[in-house]
């Protein structure tokens, strides 16, 4: 099997440096084979890439990239969890948080960016459990917030 | 001790099919005896039973029957994870999320809907921790999601 | 090393009672080595002590100092899990959810009042991977709630 770098790549995609937490938490901790990944926002070079609401300025496939960049930097910080090692690494659980219009119903939509990711970087042991829901608003005013639960082994 | 499915039937009750995950994800995952469930809304045979929102067009008991049949939702998806043997599953963790005014206050009483599901369910086992939060809006304009960790022996 | 209950008085910090569930829930469950906290809302001795919003009628200070009283609750529930014997605790997870305006940013620095609570009461095993987002209502009309994972050996 062709390496997670080698497979984002594949799909014009680089694993980004990891980003540092805004805030008085850590970017992962352990327990066990279980790494709880903090919330990531689609932040690229120190600069947030979505800012919009959903189903006002942005579409949802604006919201979809949004996700995709926040999954990339999960992974960034995932790598810190498994050294770099992503082969031991196994995705458990993702939420999404989408900052969308009250009537907005696409929140799957948005959050699969997210998903598709890890599909990608892990091909079955990418799966997740998986719960979205659409927010009023999100730190630094990010389009779309995810965190996600990994087992490392 | 009765089954899961007696004590869902004593109360009126009937065990739904798996609803299909709504998105690119899977409806549970497992790592050790720790099960992860995806968000469940309130679908029946594949129909959206609730979609207003909480203290506006609906009341809190129709809050509360949204939730108990999310919790339905999530226990079919949790007998994929234990085969169907209930006996060897706990509850956990809960967490819901009711869209409502902004001026609701009573999230705690319309997730009970799906807490007791749990308990009528599972008795003591049934007992889980919770979060429960006013959202803006959910997907496909469901008025209430749950997700769930349960523990599988 | 002091204990957590002389950290906290040194930083003129008391650990209040448990605060009993607002609802169809118990304050913890255990799996293994897993504590889940449920989740804890600004009470202070059964009156809630914030329920306005960040960035209309309170300040993020305001905020700041409502999360660090859910901390407070959230450690109280955590000495029933550990039997008081917190040297035994480490902090893996916190979800912060505040009530906001839409426009507003600074999440991360209202859930800093919780996260450096931990902080203050484990040193480094108060370190914890974190989400934090912005909500439309809370229970009660909370303006902060905070849940969290910890592990007990």
């Amino acid at each position: 099997m062709s390496s997670l770098v080698e497979r984002l790549r594949s799909a014009g995609l680089t694993l980004p440096k990891p980003t540092p937490p805004n805030g008085s938490y850590v970017p992962f901790t352990r327990a066990g084979s279980l790494v709880f990944l903090a919330g990531a926002t689609p932040m690229r070079d120190g600069v947030l890439q979505y800012s919009g609401t959903v189903g006002a300025d942005l579409s949802v496939e604006d919201g979809r990239q949004a996700a995709s960049i926040c999954a990339l930097n999960l992974l960034a910080n995932l790598g810190l969890a498994c050294d770099g090692d992503y082969a031991r690494a196994r995705a458990l659980k993702v939420n999404g948080y989408v900052k969308c219009r009250p009537d907005f119903t696409q929140q799957p939509q948005v959050i699969d960016g997210a998903s598709e990711i890890f599909r990608l970087a892990f091909g079955d042991r990418g799966d997740h459990a998986r719960a979205a829901v659409g927010v009023l608003c999100l730190p630094r005013g990010a389009t779309v917030e995810v965190e996600a639960i990994f087992e490392v082994v």
